[in-house]
């Protein structure tokens, strides 16, 4: 059961538990009997498509260049048309990209990353806008913070975001208190229209105690699918296609808005989805905000990182070198093996660790000692790049400005 | 049973047939047994007080001004707290007013003119700012129309509204898809939070298969309450005190708002609320978008007037001559006495034709020739000033600016 970090910067409390127990949605990340996630189940539930070897090759062949290691090692392993999105590169127009964070926390830790770091491969690789939206208002409703306080999270997680590394001349950050109104409120009404009560229930999840804030917010979350809500980017680029990289919790979300999209005269965005991010104690672990010792915090020292690695790594090792010598490491469960798997670029390095530790030949202490420097030196290069975002490269990227060399 | 017309500027389902059977909400007026609205049990249901002389008096010692024909002749007749809204004016503090409507239709009638006559006294009287919301969202959700149709008959009714005579230096006019976002916004989600799908049930008569553009409407109502909801006015006056004058039927608007305003921190607004008006078919007659004849719409000709008036203004006159002057007319039932009630300032001209009229000694045909004098004169007096009010004038209402000498 992973929960909170896994959020493709959104996040959210829907979808009831069904007879087979597993639940995911924007608020909720459950396996069955406290086990895996069953992504196939899922993607059979969802009714998305898998993204397979053949899709990546292409993107390859399109961008000329590698794919990113999210994509080659199958961590966003799900989508929605994301072919017709590289049908529409192949003859040479573009597409958007649109994801986001709910700022509910002050900083945030790797799996919060996941997405970041995969969108700007996307920009990179294709060259296109991209809008992030903060859903601070979705914040400051589900977690009941104030107002003030979600708005300042917004801006503070926004520092975290662009320390990614986002071209300031493809990237328009905003949050929901700072940008709803205007055609994206006319965008919102559009998509409300379309979506009953008992639409959302059956959605996401919702009861009839839940406060209509609740009910209200699924077409915040919808319209930044749609160009028209960007007059000062996508003027008159009304079929411009959208593609969002997320996790597939927030899949739900983007259910409703390819459910409505056609009813209302647009187009319906593709989408790319990850898996979640497992907890520092395994798979099966619940990563929580309040408790620190789960993640690694972009905020972590090193010396925090080789502790919390060191002391709260789930090992897949044997319990005595003599057996691990004999048995080798259990990959399947073993935590320095996913994170390296997140983390570490160099394919020759991790089949070597892959295959020693597996066969014994290396132990869980070497492969630790691995990791720490991977994240180490991730942590302290977003440290940097973070420290370089001051409160005016923040506002620059808030600014809702044309972005005239956009798809240069 | 009065429908649409009555509406006090907002208009929009909800509140379900108890088992009285009389039914009064924003998109519903409907009397027990197709009788007349019981306005004693209508307060006594709201839970609203009655507007009594004491307080009409308090209002003319208070302004130095005799109470408008509507406060005199109780067209409104019920408040929430207005007596507090005097007290802090007695203080020599102020207040502000809000009002507003729901732009369904091209051209409004004299229902629709009712509230914002006697909000333009009010305005005149204790010389207060006043925000006029146009909800073109809710007509775009409700009515089916296009978010640019809606957009479109919210400036024309804005014309007809400006027409009424408001001072601009103290008047803010605006549509919710224009000012949505921002602190309003940050409003709307704050009164989100604190309301259930259980509670606008309660409230509205919501059902489940209502979609949530309905559902998420409430709030966007709500907030004009508010005076932080317009900080290029009321900034740093967040105490700031708001009466708004309306018809009944918005009571549970402002009901959810009177509930919801100190979990906020906020002020509850004050109510000074009108009973319906009749239809020309009669108070137990419906006022009918698509009936033109069942009443005078500001777009009528003195000709229209005159055939509407003589043709379909239900009277209390006997059947014949005869028994008119042995009998006398039926006041409780007549309309052109009812219509001349609301428009006809002369309380000695009034009382004249209710002795003589009532007691036979005068007949329908010289009722309806005052009335249609009356009104003809309201219409054309109308006529002229919405012809001054350009697309400029317009502009310049809706513009979202200080208005330093608003309490001037």
């Amino acid at each position: 059961m992973v929960e909170e970090p896994t959020k493709a910067g959104f996040a959210g409390g829907g979808d009831r538990k069904g007879e087979d127990e597993q639940v995911v949605n924007p608020w909720e990340v459950t396996a069955k009997d406290g086990g895996k996630i069953d992504y196939d189940k899922l993607i059979e539930k969802f009714g998305c498509q898998r993204l397979d070897e053949s899709l990546v090759r292409r993107v390859e062949r399109l961008t000329g260049r590698p794919a990113h290691v999210f994509l080659r090692r199958g961590v966003f392993f799900a989508h929605r048309d994301f072919n017709e999105i590289l049908d529409v590169y192949e003859r040479g127009e573009k597409f958007f990209l649109y994801t986001g964070r709910g700022p509910s926390s002050e900083a945030l830790h790797l799996g919060h990353l996941v997405p970041f770091m995969f969108t700007k491969y996307l920009q990179d690789a294709f060259k296109v806008p991209l809008v992030i939206q903060l859903t601070d208002d979705e914040k400051c409703m589900w977690k009941n913070l104030t107002v003030e306080e979600s708005k300042r999270l917004a801006r503070e997680n926004a520092k975290d975001i662009i320390a990614c590394g986002f071209d300031i001349t493809r990237t328009f950050v905003f949050s929901d208190f700072s940008y709803v109104g205007g055609a994206f409120y006319e965008n919102m009404v559009k998509v409300a229209k379309c979506v009953t009560f008992n639409k959302v229930v059956g959605i996401f999840g919702f009861t009839n105690e839940d406060h209509i804030g609740k009910i209200s917010f699924p077409p915040v979350q919808a319209v930044p699918s749609f160009p028209s809500s960007f007059p000062h980017l996508f003027s008159g680029k009304d079929n411009l296609r959208c593609l969002i990289p997320c996790a597939i919790d927030q899949d739900p979300y983007f259910r409703m808005t390819r459910d409505v999209a056609p009813r209302i005269g647009y187009q319906k965005p593709a989408l790319i989805e990850s898996s979640f991010f497992p907890a520092l104690q395994g798979e099966t672990g619940k990563m929580s905000a309040s408790d620190p010792n789960s993640a690694i915090y972009v905020t972590d020292s090193s010396k925090d990182i080789k502790n919390k690695v060191n002391r709260y790594a789930f090992s897949g090792g044997q319990d005595s070198i003599e057996n691990h010598r004999k048995y080798g490491a259990n990959l399947e469960v073993d935590i320095p093996v996913k994170y390296l798997g997140f983390f570490l670029e160099d394919d020759a390095e991790l089949d070597h660790i892959k295959k020693e530790y597996g066969a014994g030949r290396m132990l869980t202490g070497e492969v630790k000692k691995c990791l720490v420097e991977v994240l180490s030196e991730l942590v302290e290069r977003h440290r940097k790049a973070r420290a370089l975002v001051t409160d005016e490269v923040v506002d620059a990227f808030m600014a809702v400005r044309p972005l005239p060399q956009m798809f240069g």
